[in-house]
């Protein structure tokens, strides 16, 4: 009866769309939408793997929510709603709990979603929490991964690598001008739910970048059966970026484009659409920056000024 | 790019629905069914506090599915699919998530589930996973737990407690010749999902006993806006359970009525309807069993043999 209360108490208030059926049941119930579908994605967060235990409460359920709203701007989708799994650790007491609930309200606001339900559960170990999201999209639109076409260009929102120098500067191992800017991108990832038109208008294929942009433009690649070229002289770093490091070579480039966490989108269009993707992106106050090429020959491949790099898994070496 | 290896060959041989494109997506895409709503429900299991760490992975599996299907089986909905996040340990090798995935895989051919996506991510502590899963119902006939009705009768099915006694016999703390049967109830229980028919055609409200069959029927009640009284005498049990509990006095069935981990569903017909019910019940090889009536006095109120019993949450004392 103590969860009862609990979840009443501080999710109720988050859960007041029909679907939840006011949490007083064991499921939601999700009416249908004629000519739309329901894209649905899960990620999960660890204490200690995805965020510091110092991390704010509040900033950490933005920061979940926003990964989840990554995906379903990657896909065109609109948001709609998600259900919420969270296993509280001991250190999770009542007024960590309330801002972690605060941060849900907050950020469902601005992005117009809807709790509908979910469990809570403790753990002795490090809290962890998931969430699976919903998005409208129209009935075959959705914009796929698999879908990339031989030679068109790869495109990305943003700046690429700031999450990955923000996690350095989060832990306090980065100084500088711009470490607090970074240690905000890290901690409170923006979505690009403004790219959907866009997105839908021009773009054959798109991910989010959760694992970088190496790996993330290679999923779009193999999920294609295609290759992709980036390159690295092309790839968008930001001022804060550059600020904590002055020579931006191969070497530093490649720290970009490895190190996860942005959370921006690579998306591919034909050559016809780059143009017009490009204006309608600015149009949304987000920049696209075209990166490199989807090919015939399977895999991934890199270039500095025309010249190879050769990656593998563990890091990069010059080929 | 071993997270993306790792996927595809545990859980790619799962998800060869469309809706799953492949696990090649951030996300998984629904296709709407006329005439149909959605149920989707979410339940997650820790090591350690939901299952034992020396519990088989593939049991592990099974009964996380099993849990999430007893949510659907209470709502009389159709299993459709799920999406699975799972936080990996240490421990957590090959092997174990190997026969993790084949427990997924044996449970889903059996209740007709598709996996639809997910995420895998990992962890320091525990081993934990969720599943947020989907049923159909037909628009509007959704069993909810807040539609009870004053006079109406409350049943449960099966026999209750065995959950709780299976847990003491999976930590040999209890022995005996029904302590492998029970145990066997906790590691891998039974959702009722045969009843979907018999609770469309006549149950008023319905929940899944997770926590137990008192708080399962006061949350129905107080979803209601009604009160709930339970006749402790008339409440199933074992014969497994009878086998360890000799004197199966009202401290015993206490014990066996607050325990949890049932899985079996507590709902509420109106009298006309009940004897139907349990006739449809029988047709599916599931005893129903009255053992109560909503009433119109908000709150929980047990009797034994007509000797009000006095509930708070710590436990019982007589009233």
């Amino acid at each position: 009866m103590d969860e009862f209360d609990s979840i009443a108490r501080l999710f109720r208030p988050l859960a007041n769309a029909p679907e939840a059926l006011g949490l007083l049941d064991d499921a939601a119930l999700l009416q249908m939408r004629p000519g739309f579908e329901l894209v649905v994605t899960s990620d999960a967060i660890v204490e200690g793997v995805h965020f510091l235990a110092d991390d704010l409460p509040n900033l950490v359920a933005r920061k979940l929510l926003r990964v989840n709203l990554s995906d379903l701007a990657a896909k065109a989708a609109e948001p709609y709603g998600y259900l919420l799994t969270v296993a509280w650790s001991p250190a999770w007491g009542e007024p960590r709990r309330a801002a972690f609930a605060r941060g849900l309200s907050e950020d469902q606001g601005r992005f117009g979603l809807k709790l509908f339900g979910g469990d809570t559960v403790s753990t002795p170990g490090p809290m962890s929490a998931s969430i699976t999201m919903f998005g409208w999209v129209e009935a075959g639109r959705m914009v796929k991964r698999s879908s990339a076409h031989l030679g068109d260009v790869v495109l990305v929102s943003g700046t690429i690598g700031d999450g990955a120098l923000g996690l350095k500067a989060a832990k306090g191992q980065l100084g500088g001008p711009g470490a607090a800017w970074l240690a905000d991108r890290y901690r409170v990832p923006q979505p690009r739910t403004a790219l959907r038109q866009a997105l839908l208008d021009h773009a054959s294929a798109s991910a989010d970048i959760s694992d970088g942009l190496l790996a993330d433009s290679d999923n779009i690649g193999r999920a294609s059966g295609l290759g992709v070229e980036i390159a690295l002289e092309d790839v968008p770093v930001s001022d804060a970026a550059r600020s904590t490091t002055p020579n931006m070579d191969a070497a530093a480039l490649i720290r970009m484009v490895t190190g996860g966490d942005d959370y921006e989108i690579v998306c591919t269009a034909a050559p016809e659409h780059v143009d017009p993707l490009i204006a309608a992106g600015a149009n949304s106050e987000v920049r696209l920056t075209p990166v490199g090429l989807v090919v015939s020959e399977p895999g991934l491949r890199v270039s500095f000024w025309g010249t190879p790099i050769a990656i593998d898994q563990l890091g990069w070496r010059h080929g």
